[in-house]
């Protein structure tokens, strides 16, 4: 089977040109989602929260786009080998992109609920976390418009210190909900709040995957660093007769 | 553009079935998955739940089968219109069953921590969640198998009953933790295995949305039943004065 990275037409080369632009200008919109949305969160801003949420049927339709490009493009030009395992990818970047958006929205829903109570901790392990996140969540869509496999290398393996502040938090945030049942419900949000960030992270590793995969043609899948342990966290009261029912 | 639903071609017809057959295999390894996690769960079953976290690997091999089988049937048959969307479709399906899977397997590694804390409720609630997520799912793998959309459409309708539970459940496990400190713990995890239930959930409204759209050709999405309120829940503790820092 031949590869097909000279192309004879010139049209189609514009047209994976198109494809491309479409989808990173997708994954720029998701970015700017999720700055919105920690913003909303760190500086309790309640304008970038309602842009947040308001970005996602724009993504939502992006999604639908590179959809229907995809089915044309395949239709009318029959890519084969790399191409087409580049469109396949592409449409399935853009499902990860667009749960990337929705994980946004949901932070800054939740933002607003935190409004509503004292903060209950400086937010430092958040900040720490949110910039982690964004900048992973940059340099891979910079991978997509480059199609730069060693760019997102860097972001599949970075992810394991996401997944390890991540479960610092879910720790430190449990122990807060036990020091003062005022704090259950801001922390319960700020647990899930987390728990969307680092979703937003294993979503850039997706990514990552896909485009190494499009590049290379194997996949990078089966020693994908794991460093998130909070499914299996127990953190107990300080003194078990605090408290009573 | 020509419908091409009478396939000349018979050997076509028949990867086209075994494409829906890998799909419904799939689907069926995800079912045993998830009923294998909610034993875990309701029943304290550690073996179930060791079974639900050992099936992962197969299910994600079985989505990379899907999509190498997907690449090859578009490069050499090169379908048009109603079946391209549907090969599309399938191969996004499998995504959302890969994610089902995840989710799974994350309720069953939260059962073993769950094993280490005496139940603090019932878990009625979480059991009446949990058959609404498998009887939607049972359908939606029917309605795959059957390229049904009339049984997808009344998935998608149903989720919004389970968004409901949910939300409930959400409410009813923050009062257990503001109740004694001890349970923070174990309900923080049941808060995540409940969320991943209702993940589940979607993910078989979304199928359901790529079988409507896959068999009618016009998406299913503006107006779905969105039941969740729970990121935006405000649950305070019940004298503003107990517990204190």
């Amino acid at each position: 089977m031949p590869g097909t990275t000279d192309h004879i037409v010139k049209s189609y080369d514009n047209e994976l040109k198109r494809l491309a632009a479409l989808i990173t200008s997708m994954g720029g919109m998701v970015e700017s989602q999720v700055a919105l949305a920690c913003r909303a969160i760190l500086d309790r801003d309640t304008e970038a929260a309602d842009r947040a949420v308001a970005a996602d049927p724009q993504v939502d339709a992006l999604e639908r786009e590179v959809e229907q490009f995809v089915i044309r493009l395949v239709a009318l030009r029959q890519p084969m080998a790399q191409d087409l395992r580049l469109i396949i990818a592409s449409l399935k970047m853009t499902g990860d992109l667009e749960r990337i958006g929705d994980y946004a929205a949901n932070v800054a829903k939740r933002s607003r609920v935190l409004q509503q109570f004292p903060m209950p901790y400086t937010l430092s392990g958040l900040a720490h976390m949110s910039r982690l996140v964004q900048e992973n969540l940059k340099l891979i869509i910079d991978a997509i418009g480059e199609a730069d496999a060693e760019k997102a290398l860097q972001v599949w393996r970075s992810d394991a210190a996401i997944d390890e502040i991540y479960d610092a938090l879910f720790r430190e945030l449990i122990t807060y909900m036990m020091e003062d049942p005022r704090n259950i419900t801001p922390c319960t949000h700020l647990l899930f709040i987390a728990k969307n960030l680092e979703r937003i992270g294993d979503h850039a590793t997706n990514i990552a995957e896909l485009i190494y995969y499009a590049d290379k043609g194997e996949p990078l899948i089966d020693s994908r660093p794991k460093g998130d342990s909070s499914s299996s966290a127990v953190v107990r009261p300080r003194t078990a007769e605090e408290g009573g029912r």
